[in-house]
């Protein structure tokens, strides 16, 4: 099955309906590769490749021959949660370049929309109120992004390139032209204390879980903003109401959710002080992400270094 | 009174409230100058300088000794409106450095919002209601700027540089790294057909009024969106309206009106197409505008050539 011969791949990721677009996608990028739908695997022992979002459990225990796990997207939590994961299969994350530079323009322009007091003139406008106000410029303005990666990394030079104050915060130390790079628990209180706008681009990890709850987002100087575009669940919508009850934050937008879809019965749809988006900063096509995948295959199958695998050891 | 010894300057601009603030600037910025308020100009006779944004017909006139007329902001035309002005004096345009990085801001920050679709996502908001989008990278969305002055080329290159293809228009032929520059009014139209957003940034000329008017609306393509932050003459509003209506247009947003500020009775304010701010896209502070000015008086005296002056033969 390897290399020269046939592939052959099981698919679940956006339903049944989203099989044939990667098959379109597959048939030009790979076109030695059988797809096949999740719902209708044949013989499991053919299958090398499963790209998949949120496998059901133990299903991809049940693949004798699988080779490589590809992660639709570029978390691989949902994956994680499989408690019949075999473990010692390689992970794929999916992260083409189109992801990070989509995510850069939505925090870029989250955080523009933050730095103009665009909110407080759209309430005007409700009003039909007229009246000025007097924002600091962007080289003024102090905006720190947690999670260094390729994304958080696109969004830091692109904040810069705007003319923002930027610094950064990750697990292990980054150098970033023009973006003052901290590092380690030790140094994230002194990286909160100093910022007016936090941009949260972690990944999900045990670490990360609950990053953002009351203890740092006490650390904020008073009124900060937030713009939360990792995962939901780090920051808990308990301690974020409560920050903006207590004027510690003064305004959030949020891509992403502890629960998603966001539950109809959320108070965050109807509060004056959040911006919701659907989870939608970066969405890179699907033929993006077949391009990205159809070459990591290649490189696979010809033993290099897939540079996006999922690391244990890091938790993404 | 000239270079060396005490220049006497009369200030309209911001309300006899504002005098103070000018007077506390100047006093570091150009310590030999006695600042006047316009409501009690003392000998007229000794006004050297002028610092208006809207005279009083004839009042500048009525100053035998006056040198250099200041604008207060980047635009003339409340100088010109003045039947009397002494039309042999020169005008400064005040434009500071952070006059273009504000009106950079302010427009990648409007582009970014129709870019993405942000009027939608929050009309979703609204009803509680969670559904993704599709948007095209920047990179796949044609960008234009009528107006390449300081303003329009800090703009294009901000754009450019948060990946959107770039293109400009303006008078004059200019050249912009990465910017597809086009001049006068034969590349108009073709100019305008290939846009996804235009951005109007002109200034207030004769030439330029009107210029978006429904002929020119209609050139582009169906469905484009407007950002208009030059000045409210240039988007005849009930032209505006009717592509709106038409489809022609799906979206505005409007920095600039013909009545400012906006009478309570404008349809524009309840417009869900509309996104109206109160002229606030460049706000540069008067601290940094007396800077500006302090420098240009000092360079005036010394009989350099002041870049900014006003031009009647381009009408700003």
């Amino acid at each position: 099955m390897a290399g020269t011969g046939q592939r052959v791949m099981v698919v679940k990721s956006g339903g049944p309906s989203a099989v044939p677009e990667w098959r379109e996608h597959f048939r030009v990028l790979l076109p030695d590769t059988e797809l096949r739908c999740w719902t209708e695997p044949g013989n499991l022992a053919d299958i090398g490749y499963a790209l998949v979002w949120e496998p059901d459990e133990g299903r991809l225990a049940a693949m004798p021959n699988l080779r490589l796990i590809l992660s639709s997207a570029v978390g691989v939590e949902h994956i994680l949660a499989d408690r019949m994961l075999p473990r010692h299969l390689p992970i794929l994350r999916t992260v083409p370049g189109e992801a990070a530079d989509q995510m850069a323009e939505y925090v870029a322009w989250a955080v523009l929309h933050l730095h103009r007091g665009i909110p407080l003139l759209q309430e005007q406008q409700a009003r039909g109120h007229w009246q000025f106000h007097d924002p600091p410029l962007a080289s003024a303005r102090r905006v720190g992004i947690l999670g260094l990666g390729s994304m958080g990394a696109r969004c830091a030079r692109m904040l810069a390139g705007i003319g923002f104050r930027v610094s950064g915060w990750s697990r292990g130390r980054k150098a970033i032209a023009d973006v003052a790079c901290h590092a380690g628990q030790g140094e994230l209180p002194r990286f909160l204390a100093d910022l007016d706008i936090v941009v949260c681009l972690l990944p999900a990890t045990p670490e990360t879980r609950g990053i953002l709850g009351t203890e740092n987002l006490a650390r904020l100087p008073r009124g900060a903003c937030l713009v939360s575009a990792g995962r939901g669940q780090q920051v808990p919508e308990r301690d974020l109401l409560a920050a903006l009850d207590a004027g510690q934050l003064s305004r959030a937008v949020l891509d992403v959710f502890e629960n998603e879809p966001l539950p109809a019965e959320s108070p965050l749809w109807r509060d004056p002080r959040i911006i919701v988006t659907p989870h939608v900063a970066s969405l890179p096509s699907r033929e993006a992400r077949a391009r990205f995948i159809a070459d990591a295959i290649r490189r696979f199958e010809q033993g290099e270094v897939l540079p996006t695998l999922y690391d244990p050891a890091l938790g993404y």
